[in-house]
């Protein structure tokens, strides 16, 4: 496995050169666009590594999965599912379009922002400081010994610059889906986002999605997000996705990818040279060419 | 005219038991939707009045033609229409679908919100209040010894329920159309909103609009205005207004509407009755009939 | 009058170096991106003239308020506009956007192409050639003495790579706002696209648009056309034109616009060369001139 | 299974009086709205089957999966996919829209009708009648001894009815999606859904989507298709479906369910009762019974 990974990080290394760093946020700009790593992670905490593993970068996108999840442990599906959908999109992940249009009041789906937001206001706490601690603390646990931290300045550039998601979040409130106050549940959301990683603790924290048998997230909502990621994963690549890798994956901004591979491995890659649609171009490729080399198609 | 003015109110007073009272600002819901009144103000000064004109109503959207008049009289056109298109759309007047889609990253036009909104951001002032001072200085100067007021109710509650107008702020923010303060700009769009007026202050305003030699406002500004209230005043009823009516005209979702008929009469109407898309039913039978009678149209 | 459109021609005719002629039927793409030339007829049917005022052109788009006309001669008001909707729309001519999002399953309005195709399914006839044989006569009767002919080439060229207006005409049937034939229907509209005039021949049938007293037009259906000329006629550019040129016109992808100052006259320019929405560039420039410097503005 | 299948049919029963038979093609709301049937097919060709299993029913969308594969063995990926999009869409299995905005001008999946019609324009012949003896001995060959047969009717009340599929494939030529001609095509696509099939047939032919080993259908292609049906398979429900269910599957809107266990069974089901998104209703609880009894969830 270490070779096999080295060998695809030395075969998709010049993919790192197309596409862009994020640069909607300032914070996010700076990230080295050459940075490629991948970190595979067994149900047994087994690692294989390659590539530029000790790199750090916030979770962005990637943590929806776990405020999913602590928000069906806090809640029950039948809670959750009243607030938000269950269907892929195929619009980008910043657009209010479906929101207007959808009859049903409520966002698509828990991995576009509208819904993940609905999602983090549905984490249960005292009180805002509360609620991040628990989702926090929630990380952690997953992440095992492996480093997780918090980007203050990445937080900082979010709130200062997350207009977008302020729309949203209004829209949320205007037509009943959401009942916390805004700016309170996006100082969790962008908070959320700023929880900083490194492939190998990320890799380490999708075990706990891959895992089959008993476990800090129940199995039955382990099988949920699951299979959000594997149709609403990858923004609006998420179809094409599921069609070349064939494994659930959940991508954020910053270039980090979390892959589960259910009953084997967790998978982190790190590449922060993004495509038209906000994925890592050569994270994309990395997981593509180990999903075809071991087999991991869900299908 | 004050015959025939009597004659229409008790024609159509019926339609008063069509339709709803705006019910989205708790305010606004208190309206008695039996309410129906007509003011016709000529170039003179002299009214004809008939019905319920001594209720008062906030101006709600009929606040926007005076708002692009100041914001046209502090920038001139050129700068104002860098901010805001002119098109009609067919769409809702809360609708955020325009500025996903459009490529041109503005508003469609500035009697919808999103571009009243903008411009509204236009009017200068030393600060907010200061802005608020010079517009209500405008609209006093144009309702001449009618009464204009302020509704601090409705102004609290717009304020307080106007998650819809903030989701539509923070997306022209994040499309670089608003560059002030969302809370300071809606502060004074709402404020906009509250000025409170009655039918022979509204008709009076109105003939600012209607005049044809120099006035308050610049004979150009006044063309683009009426031109805009002909095309786009009535919501997505505009089009059937124009060829139903066929008279420059802008309603607000308090019930009222303001007509205008170039070189003879400034109109208001009354009647808190709203239609499915936020038009005053009996109002606008007041104002096609009236268009019929005296011939009005202007094709 | 005469001094004046050659000076407007000869300030104008730099601007057919910008835009370019339609290329969606091969016919059109041979027109002369240079030409220009425009046509002023009063209501005594005196002509003033200058430019390429020689030059042939289909009538295509600029077709539709004289098809209205006959629709609404044949059928009246009520029933059209059981039909047909009375909405500006901000999409392009030929979308089908709205059609999909419309409760009122029916097209916006009659000048975009949905419209558009849904009028000409109502002018009345034994035989669609009949049906062809009375539009045809219709406008040869507006035109007078003037030129009119018939485009067989442009017809057959429209025939063939009408499929956008297949796909619309199905969407018609489908949401039963279209009973007849599909392809009859198009063949017929195809026809009426094609129909052949020169300046001054459009601007003779524009004064019958114009003209405020008794005529072949009734004076209501007059002042219904003059309305959706100007709230609709220029594409998604018609508030923009009703901002600037301020005047009722409808435009064609041939590069022909129609104008009407109701009372006044009946205008035609030709200038192939188009801009992004389809409008004629340097035509819509001599309009805009001509009303500046006659004050011919609506509002 | 037989007893299993006995009691979800027993369960399930009364939920075929929720819903309605689809109404748009008129043979269609022939069918009996109290009709469910289920047959379960293991990859060694042994059934178990419950409720009204003789019942005949013609494959509609449930055609699509195996048109794709034919066309996929015609075309490659490669080709197919330079045509169609990969992406689940949220809009209605008819929608136009997403075709209109996006600017990839392609249909977003094989299994919207746009798509479907794309794909079905891929299959090879030497003339439409070759075309769909390949697509009838194909099915043919996947359904063994089972019954298949063609439904006249149907498919001659599908060509007089299909305007919205005209519609789309006009559409599709236009934007240079479809290059055949369209009727030529849509009489392929209307004879494929009017193939006759019951729910014996349809999961043996299931089976050949279901299997893991070499096949008629080459492993990657079934591993494609089996991903589209997961995400792009129960129209706008198809990610509901794919959170309660968990199963790839493809309904169609004569009340028939086609799924797919990789490497265990293929499943069909028939309850022409459909939900207002176009789904058997009853089909629907029994595969979600069924998966969560014998715990088939693919993640």
């Amino acid at each position: 496995m270490q070779d096999l990974l080295r060998r695809l990080i030395r075969d998709n290394r010049e993919l790192t050169e197309r596409g862009n760093v994020a640069r909607y946020i300032p914070q996010l700009s700076k990230a080295d666009p050459a940075t490629l790593g991948v970190a595979v992670c067994d149900l047994e905490g087994a690692f294989a590594t390659a590539g530029d593993t000790s790199t750090r970068f916030t979770l962005q996108s990637v943590s929806k999965p776990f405020a999913l999840a602590l928000a069906l442990m806090d809640n029950g599906p039948e809670e959750v599912f009243n607030h938000i959908g269950m269907e892929p999109t195929g619009d980008s992940f910043n657009s209010l379009t479906k929101l207007e249009t959808f009859s049903s009041l409520k966002p698509v789906n828990p991995l576009v922002n509208a819904g993940a937001i609905t999602t983090t206001a549905l984490i249960k706490g005292n009180s805002q400081s509360d609620k991040f601690r628990r989702l926090m603390g929630f990380v952690r646990e997953l992440a095992g010994e492996e480093y997780v931290g918090f980007d203050e300045d990445v937080y900082l550039s979010e709130r200062e610059t997350g207009d977008r998601n302020r729309s949203i979040a209004y829209f949320l409130r205007d037509i009943g889906a959401l009942h916390e106050s805004v700016e309170d549940t996006l100082d969790l959301y962008f908070r959320q986002c700023s929880i900083e990683v490194d492939c190998r603790s990320l890799a380490k924290m999708a075990t706990a999605l891959a895992a089959l048998g008993e476990g800090l997230i129940p199995v039955e909502y382990r099988r949920i997000i699951r299979t959000f990621m594997f149709t609403c994963g990858m923004y609006d690549a998420s179809g094409e996705f599921a069609i070349k890798a064939g494994i659930p994956a959940k991508s954020g901004v910053s270039g980090g990818i979390m892959a589960v591979i259910p009953g084997q491995y967790g998978i982190a890659t790190l590449g922060p040279s993004l495509d038209a649609k906000g994925n890592s171009v050569a994270g994309i490729a990395v997981l593509a060419d180990l999903s075809r080399e071991l087999n991991l198609y869900v299908f």
